[in-house]
């Protein structure tokens, strides 16, 4: 599919008039538009503006409130439980880390469940915030039915993601930020596209059986990682975003794109870590640095070029995207357009780069 | 390998008197004695009464100090970071875990790292005692080094376990507890025993070469469960109980079994949630057996009998075990023998029940 390059800040411009233009508050909008296009930045087009023509949609059909405050439902010394109102999942979750920042620096670590929202994009943004504090974020979220139980095959758990990252002298955090599942559903969809067939060991069909056929894995379930050890995880990431926050739990949980008659009522859960609270932060640098180095200079395996640390290739990619700018597929571009149409924002003051 | 079983209680009274006739002071001897039995009572036997012989080796060659105190190197409000002064992980980790119990109670959250410590036995002790006290423990530790990250080939990160466990009204706390890597060094050292190759995709060789050869296997690397998401997960668990703490990291962390000249410094991490802080523990608790039921009621997958959830298995094991006594295998009670011998404990106290 043909793509176009857009900078950064133009990009962002435009995302944050478009839910503006929803009803989204001006500077709602902006934090808003600022994680959408973070993720485009480091290449996680699936999390980014390409999702959103379905927040606009699902605002639009009273599923989404653009206007929801943030309350919070409980709070015990260094935890609040959070309530978004049903409201941009991105929003609620910056303002939720902003909340938990002076607790993690008064007591060492802090925690937040949130509950009653909605998909909050890609995980690394609110990592790297963190990072960017000096400050360890492990994050975890509950999503759209797509897996079973080990042994089960109805789609219960989301794809189940979790995520921690670590400020580096390197110049990038180490994200470390992956679904449970063996892969995406995504990665599914584009070899039914391409009449491919699906490695053993990624789905079961509608029956539980195991299948290498696209089509047939769509309406089955995709597989946990590892098998029961993904099972386990993704268990583990229901349990503290999803029963401890108070939203719906696994099957429960709507669907952005299948289930436009009602909310998603996702549930999130972050704990934020004060490094200064363990150890003088300088030695944590060398300590973390040089863990990097000896990985990084381990003996490679026959083919292999580099060893790479997660979080470095998106860091790559970001410094790409911010030189080059950040490719957006034609399908997404008209979708711009038409929101820009609907809602009287020029689009003609977004220049591609090329 | 033929086995005799053996009362719970008779057990932890054995190995408490020869911790203490090696010189662990008696109430930290029954603390270790306890958490020790308790691996073989819930079936992880490869984490219990049969690693007795290496600790007291170690403590003999001056390797291990069995009157260590735990000390503290920081408080910050809810983060303690320890130093168990390389006494016994078992004893240390459960007097770190003792103070963060009102901690957590007070703040709703609490950590601690643990560095300059030992192998601290299987996760799920420390978890189940968590879960009995209506609080989520989120517990990791790093490990000798076993495993490379995606694309080397040398042994740096441990098989570094994470666990989580939750309560229930069930009867059984959830205990998701799952090492990082494919599959235990032990499997592997098994199919070696019998001549057998191993699967596809559980090791390097010397040369970083994937191997069906157990005997190559074991001279190589155990692989990472799951590829690039095993890497980061162990990774994620690196940094928390080893760069966080201030013990050794990745391949400085001594062998217990090959490194009989120096100490472990294994680092550990725990974080401790009071659940009560989130939300009421009624509705807690009949969200998480609300999500049980709905989880073991799936259609099953062709040829699977039941649904299991997470802790399930080892809790009816326990059961089992409590009832019919524990299994040790002949080369295990052999050992026993020696050191009662020598320590002149008697082991004729101990009953066989079968």
């Amino acid at each position: 599919m043909a793509v176009k390059h857009f900078a950064k800040e133009g990009l962002e411009s435009l995302v944050a008039q478009l839910a503006a233009g929803m009803g989204v508050p001006g500077e709602d909008a902006a934090l808003f538009a600022e994680v959408l296009v973070d993720a485009d930045l480091h290449g996680v087009s699936t999390h980014g503006v390409s999702r959103l023509n379905i927040y606009l949609k699902r605002i639009d059909a009273g599923l989404i409130d653009p206007k929801a405050a943030l309350t919070v439902d409980r709070q015990t010394g260094s935890i609040v439980a959070l309530d978004a109102g049903n409201g941009l999942g991105q929003i609620q979750a910056r303002k939720a880390l902003d909340m938990l920042m002076p607790l993690a620096r008064a007591n060492g670590v802090a925690a937040a469940t949130i509950r009653n929202s909605q998909h909050f994009g890609a995980l690394s943004w609110y990592c790297n915030h963190a990072a960017s504090r000096k400050m360890v974020l492990l994050a975890m979220t509950n999503c759209e039915p797509a897996m079973s139980p080990e042994g089960g095959y109805e789609a219960f758990f989301g794809t189940n993601p979790i995520a921690a990252s670590f400020p580096t002298g390197k110049g990038f955090p180490v994200k470390i930020d992956l679904a449970t599942s063996t892969v995406a559903r995504g990665n599914i969809i584009a070899a039914q596209k391409k009449g491919a067939a699906i490695p053993e060991g990624w789905a079961l069909d509608r029956e539980g059986k195991p299948t290498t056929d696209a089509a047939e894995a769509l309406l089955g379930t995709v597989l946990t990682m590892a098998g029961h050890k993904g099972y386990a995880l993704a268990l583990m990431v229901e349990l503290f975003s999803g029963v401890l926050s108070g939203s719906a739990i696994g099957s429960g949980v709507g669907s952005m794109y299948k289930n436009l008659d009602r909310k998603q009522d996702v549930g999130h859960f972050f704990c934020l870590f004060d490094i200064g609270a363990f150890l003088d932060y300088g030695d944590y640098l060398r300590r973390m640095d040089s863990t990097i180095d000896r990985i990084k200079s381990q003996k490679k395996r026959p083919g292999v070029e580099e060893i790479l640390v997660p979080g470095e290739r998106s860091a790559r990619r970001a410094g790409t995207n911010a030189a080059e700018g950040i490719p957006l597929p034609d399908e997404t571009v008209a979708e711009l357009k038409q929101w820009c149409s609907r809602l009287n924002v020029a689009f003609d003051t977004l220049e591609a780069l090329g």
